[in-house]
């Protein structure tokens, strides 16, 4: 085939639904097929449905020539990333994808194959979506529907004075990865491993889905969020919820002996990723002290950090995430993550 | 406040979901005021989940200059029709808003003005999604959820030889007022009132909620669609899911008079919008003779008319949809309808 031409005159709506997307559909019957109006789902009677719905965008989310393997990895992590945070098992998506006028049909073949490989790994089934064209960028919106037993789900909200805070795995990779690739930062030495390994961060996030559940089932996190805006930023956004306010310590924050290696000379870059970059989608969550145990006896292979505390709500800290330094010293924070419309 | 500045300068994503889409999710304590990584949903448990996806773009879907009222009822009128036509009851919707970087809050403002308006009267609730600016045209991607009687969704795909077929209201009013729109068709007369109402059967849609759902209840329909492709295609859908075909009467397809007032003297265009024009959003359905009298009895103010029946599949018409013409010969199609990426 001729993947030159574009792609659009050369296949339909409905064909290309058929032949790429409905595979991804074939293990849910409600899909029905992606034949019909809506997909009809069924869930056990003693669970709630949680849903979520994330908007990548090229040229805003990803750069324009990343390969549809790692948007589909991307886009799917990111959104079964928010079901984790919340404890959820992973169900079905939604999937809109919106296809420039001159793509090929190599792309979307890569792009399905990709997210159909991670879709079979998390458990999860395509049940329904939109396929437009457009003379724009790419981008795709997900929505993802999981389960979880009745009134067991994890929120912002919950984190009180004196709960600790935790984070899953190491911070700012997915930052410094995206950093790499985009050459702002240069490598400090042929560490290609290493290098890969950051930049495979970026690339494919692995939603903790495992761990969400375990900590919704044995109830241990009282408040729940992924870091896809920055730790700072997600630290301060359970703070709003909860009206609590935080406290953190740089030396505590885990760093990836990757991040160590390639910016030994240079940890600041690295400190600042993991306090402030985005998509890392490691779990941040906020447990009463009693639940140490527990934490240490959950049989995860992430490692699990205590990086702070949960106190009272001060007036004096408008956003109630203070970071202590090396020196024992409270530092000034000066970038506190991602907002989408800035 | 000045509008004419770029928007994005002015108010980051977190103020924007909080001062114009919180209001919207008010109502919905699962929706955890939008300030969560998900929503967390209850139906009842005798009830299955029934869930629709669908992307307009800037563009592809609606014009540059369309009022962002406009873009709001066609979008969630497009998502509920797909809920109407499975018999299903709309609860929630999950919106992803692509804002177009020099958008100014104005526009924002008046979306979702018009979508809370439209929200309240079908009895749903924002409950989650995602805004993001982009250097491209607006874009809008509703996710919607309903709820229906475990085993009672109406499907494209139980049409049986000797069903009868019906539609609601009138069919070809959308694409009119479009044309009138784009100044394809110019009015023969100065029928302002006949205008508008193509014009706002263009771009205020109503979801057949009440119509779905008695057809559903009254085990009426053996397959529904709703008309948003064109009444050919939609058949045709019908037709593929069921593996049947279809036969209709060209004289039986029904014009609202404002369309015969405005296009009396070129029936031609008026009956060619009706078979191929999309976004009616009127119910097509199929339904055994012997539901006649039920039907007759459903208390719904629209018009629900008989144009056509199923019959066995043949083989020497791929698509399944015979048009009888007034002479009572069968016609040749030409344009079937729609397809997204042609």
């Amino acid at each position: 085939m001729d993947t030159k031409k574009p792609f659009a005159s050369k296949i339909g709506e409905f064909d290309l639904i058929a032949k790429y997307f409905a595979p991804l559909a074939a293990k849910c019957d409600g899909a029905l097929s992606l034949l019909d109006d809506g997909a009809v789902l069924d869930i056990p009677t003693d669970e709630s449905v949680v849903v979520t719905a994330d908007c990548l965008l090229e040229g805003v989310h990803f750069l324009s020539d990343t390969s549809p393997k790692y948007i589909a990895t991307r886009a799917l992590g990111a959104n079964l990333s928010d079901l984790a945070a919340m404890g959820a098992i992973p169900r079905w998506i939604f999937l809109s994808l919106q296809l420039p006028t001159n793509q090929n049909e190599q792309w979307v073949s890569q792009f399905a194959t990709a997210l159909g490989q991670m879709m079979e790994e998390y458990g999860v089934s395509l049940a329904g979506g939109d396929t437009v064209s457009t003379t724009g960028g790419a981008g795709i919106t997900i929505t993802a529907i999981g389960s979880i037993k009745k009134g067991s789900a994890l929120k912002r909200s919950g984190a009180k004075p004196g709960d600790e805070i935790w984070v899953s795995g190491t911070l700012g990779d997915a930052d410094l990865g995206l950093g790499l690739l985009k050459k702002i930062h240069s490598a400090n030495s042929k560490d290609n491993e290493s290098v890969n390994y950051l930049i495979n961060r970026h690339y494919c996030p692995e939603p903790r889905i495992k761990l969400g559940k375990m900590l919704s089932q044995n109830a241990i996190a009282s408040a729940c969020i992924d870091i896809s805006d920055g730790l700072l930023a997600d630290l301060g956004h359970i703070c709003t919820a909860s009206n609590v306010c935080a406290t953190i310590n740089l030396g505590d924050i885990p760093l990836s002996n990757a991040a160590k290696k390639l910016f030994a000379g240079n940890m600041d870059t690295a400190q600042k990723s993991a306090l402030s970059g985005g998509d890392d989608y490691e779990l941040l969550f906020c447990s009463s002290p009693k639940n140490s145990e527990k934490i240490a006896n959950l049989e995860t292979k992430l490692p699990l950090c205590k990086i702070g505390i949960i106190g009272e709500k001060s007036s004096s800290d408008a956003q109630g995430v203070k970071l202590i330094g090396l020196d024992g010293n409270e530092m000034t924070i000066q970038n506190r993550g991602w907002e989408h419309l800035k």
